[in-house]
């Protein structure tokens, strides 16, 4: 697979969101089709429908999902895999509905089973709804654990990336008082390494990492907190040192993201999932872009939702999932061919 | 008092860092003369050499400090009050020395005895060393609980604010995994309460405030955490409404930081230090300057230390404490004449 363009699957999300109208500009975006081959896990006939209505041109051909594994290998321009999951005509943009949720489960599953079966090279996935999924009986919190349950992945973190600063997440969707209990000086290592390797392959040479630490002022030297900072945070840097890491910290997380910080830091390595989202949020917007490093599949994802409130209006920012096909076609490149 | 400018003292802070040259440039500083009376309380002999060494001008009269309670009420022009507590001949910039701790403890706690006796109108702290605090004696971990222990606030809460982002904090210099258990509706009140008092007398209209959930995505309805949001922050926020306060939340910390949502809030209600104190530094660089809210007496700080390792070289920039006199000013303002 690797002597042609990464083959990127894109699940086309909630039929009912922002997601068919971003597949649309997706497919027909010149840009991204230098870089890979997108192929759109989707209803081709919502697709039609959003074109349509958005007078929008799509020219991407069609491919039923039943023909998918007889004709992946010959697909090297953009496409659509066609699931046929729901009934274009009859279906609300902006509501949720079950019939969205069982789709959009259908187009990511089927999208995680064709590139462990080798047929594709990433997926970057358009954004659902959890009330539609939970609807549809699928009870997952997000995306992460769907790909999580599947690929029993032995260890993997959720990475944010975006032009202006790049964090990775020790902890991230539990309670503020549960994080002192989840962190290890393994856990910190497996995400310090997790993140030195997408950096390296994102970067092309060795990346510079900033660790946080858990307490103010990164504990002040057991003034405040339990020591974390000593017991966990410390030996998993000298560890990563000694394996050649180039990491600094742990540094007060006050501190940690002054500008001229910033400036000599590839990612950071946060503790929990506001202490990276909140300056990423604060400095990237709404352009950040979400990775799930360690799974035996590269997978990146917009960093918005379904954004009912806009969806089939045609306002939607393609930029998102422009830029995250584009991570997932870096990462998935071989590194050193 | 208030039919003058109000008068304002400056404590030098550490003479060994960079806060006599601050004070030398703050005394010759023609716009923070226009809104107000600055008095430093510190070391004349060190203003002098300091302004010798940088080769500033340095033309404001002094006053020795047992003058002060006699001669202050006439004092209408920016001058020093001098209490010759270090030999400045022998002072070592960029040192620290018990003898420096000792001075920059006795300026602070001079200016809270003449502020509470009304000689003076507000308080605007210089960087003092931790370290040569200690040596001297004074194990205090910072300003804060020196004007705490001498005034016995009620209530009280630390504050930051830059043009770009101001925030309170309802728990500050504790440990990570204290906060919870520092969580009340009666503290998450007041805060609210003193940061509405202390905008709507900057900002000169009714402020709006954002109030932070504790957990990440606001607890998500008690997906995340022990519903800190629904138990503490909620309840604080119907109350603060009922009183007339224009407060939204308590948001997901990670979007509360957006650009859209600054654009409309003067000031955050942080659960945590990090919480605020993240966004802050990321947005606002080394501009912001520290308030301590609630206290008989209105205080302001720069947002630095004493950085020894520039100290007396003329370099250190002195925005920060001209931007938290001005502050301290527009607090000690009577409201409404």
């Amino acid at each position: 697979m690797t002597k042609h363009k990464p083959r990127i699957l894109v699940t086309m999300g909630d039929p009912a969101g922002v997601g068919p109208e971003l597949c649309v500009r997706l497919l027909g975006h010149a840009a991204t089709a230098e870089l890979c081959t997108p192929i759109v896990f989707g209803d081709a006939g919502v697709l039609a429908r959003a074109a349509d209505r958005l007078s929008l041109p799509l020219e991407a051909p069609a491919v039923v999902a039943a023909d998918w594994v007889e004709k992946c290998a010959a697909m090297e321009r953009p496409a659509i895999v066609d699931f046929a999951a729901v009934d274009a005509r009859a279906l609300l943009p902006g509501v949720v509905a079950a019939e969205c949720g069982a789709a959009s489960y259908r187009y990511v599953t089927s999208a995680i089973d064709a590139c462990l079966a080798g047929q594709a090279d990433a997926i970057c996935t358009g954004p659902i709804n959890k009330e539609a999924l939970h609807a549809a009986g699928h009870k997952y919190p997000g995306h992460t654990e769907i790909f999580a349950e599947r690929m029993q992945p032995e260890k993997w973190c959720m990475m944010l990336t975006s032009a202006e600063i790049t964090c990775s997440l020790v902890t991230a969707h539990v309670g503020y008082h549960e994080v002192p209990g989840l962190l290890s000086v393994e856990r910190i290592i497996d995400v310090i390494e997790l993140t030195y390797a997408a950096l390296r392959r994102m970067r092309g040479r060795e990346p510079r990492l900033t660790i946080c630490g858990l307490n103010p002022h990164a504990g002040e030297h057991g003034l405040f907190g339990n020591r974390e900072e000593e017991r966990f945070i410390e030996p998993a840097v000298a560890a990563a040192r000694a394996r050649g890491i180039a990491i600094e910290g742990p540094l007060p997380p006050d501190t940690a993201f002054l500008p001229q910080r910033r400036a000599v830091t590839d990612a950071y390595v946060c503790m929990y999932h506001d202490q990276g989202l909140i300056p990423l949020k604060a400095l990237a917007f709404d352009s950040a872009i979400n990775t799930t490093l360690g799974l035996p599949v590269v997978r990146t994802s917009v960093d918005h939702g379904t954004a009912f409130d806009i969806a089939w209006q045609g306002t939607a920012n393609p930029n998102s999932l422009y830029e995250a096909v584009k991570l997932a076609a870096q990462l998935a490149m071989p590194i050193d061919g």
